[in-house]
């Protein structure tokens, strides 16, 4: 039987406050299994970007990553972010190891082919490291992936920390039974998108549909949600979206995602 | 019989330049042996804090480190610098991994205590991870050390590269057969400073000690060589210091130091 290994995805509402970044680290800490952490930080990057006189250039929620722009999020995510996340979790006795995909060749992307937008150095996967990853697994070190990978070639690339996450969990989906969790600022995907106690607890493929036709879920949910779905098609066991409390509170709703 | 292992500490000569830089790490990355690399930064550091507008503060040649130059440090040491060091090395089919000492907690340290001056958040090392080092290095990898630490207690802390280094080697002696080389901006221990060739190629403990009465080696030389001579005292089998080109002209003459 494969073993578990769980994934969790944070962005900017657990990164950018430091009083609930402490609080999830805490909790992710103790999680018992194998675990890797993967985490954005597009708001401290934009930020940074910003201070050095730089504006942050977005077309359709994402990031247009020039020369100087690549620097940046490499200095804040790699760098600042990431060793952050990592020390905090040594002082929560985590024996985390923070990562790009450059780092042990865990994560192979190629630039992302221009076509009607250039999103300049943005990369999209092509390979996840599973031999190297489970090796630091097995040396009982946890993972930490900012949203930084590379094309193997010496050229660093800006990858969407979502889709870091799902990579991460269809290519390690071989070796054991992954668990994804994506942590996001609501309580998972709602019924009715005012009420965060609308929380949807269960969608299989069916109801997926159902929902997709009754027009519950649109906008930003959807493309989110059919990746989630492509990933259990390719072999991750589940797929958790809710808020990072669902660590803490017992009687935290959130969704579950499964065939 | 213990394993060879390889340390080598690049500087600013080589960080700062892009050419030298590429060279440099081509070279390195086909040294068969097990090797680990380490770099500093502090030039580029330094341009960094400019550009946000801090001016550096340095006495006696180390840096003071306030949190907002730690936030610096640790963006371009272990973000910019050290993630293009491993992209470069990956494309040279190298299987580098960029740690700080708070990744897989390779490297304790405490902030440096208060004397004369307060260095802010500089750390003085403890303790280096051993058992975690070797797990990468027999899982093939090739970590590339920046000069950023922690406590332990979530702290990041800016170390000296040199610092790192020594303390590599000599923590890193009781499993491998340990050389040291630091390549830096001069040929080696000179025995005339202004002539490039005059290269003192073999230094023991005896001849260290005429050198020092004789005034030929003093003023910045000195604590290096002291800090070396220790290594060697403390397990490290040999110490070399010289030019980056060592590694590339088998001509190219340089300092060994062993007791």
């Amino acid at each position: 039987m494969k073993e578990g290994l769980k994934i969790l995805k944070i962005g900017g509402n657990v990164i950018n406050d430091p009083a609930a970044l402490a609080k999830f680290l805490f909790h992710f800490a103790q999680i018992p299994s194998k675990k890797i952490l993967v985490h954005g930080g597009g708001k401290r990057a934009s930020e940074m970007a910003k201070e050095l006189g730089i504006e942050p250039k977005m077309v359709n929620g994402r990031r247009i990553t020039d020369q100087v722009t690549l620097e940046i999020v490499t200095m804040v995510y790699a760098g600042l972010l990431n060793k952050n996340i990592v020390s905090l979790l040594q002082k929560n006795n985590c024996n985390a190891i923070g990562l790009s995909g450059a780092d042990g060749n865990t994560i192979t992307a190629h630039k992302r082919i221009v076509k009607d937008i250039d999103y300049g150095f943005a990369g999209d996967v092509d390979q996840i490291g599973g031999k190297t990853i489970s090796a630091l697994l097995n040396s009982d070190l946890t993972p930490v992936f900012c949203a930084i990978t590379h094309d193997a070639k010496g050229q660093l690339l800006n990858t969407n920390a979502d889709t870091i996450a799902s990579e991460l969990a269809v290519g390690l989906s071989k070796g054991y039974k992954v668990e994804l969790v994506y942590c996001f600022e609501k309580n998972g995907v709602l019924k009715d998108v005012n009420d965060e106690d609308s929380v949807i607890e269960r969608i299989d493929l069916t109801y997926f549909d159902e929902l997709k036709n009754d027009g519950i879920v649109s906008e930003g949910m959807l493309p989110k949600l059919e990746n989630c779905f492509a990933a259990l098609e390719k072999g991750v066991e589940k797929v958790i979206i809710g808020s990072p409390d669902v660590f803490y509170k017992t009687t935290q709703k959130c969704t579950t995602l499964a065939l």
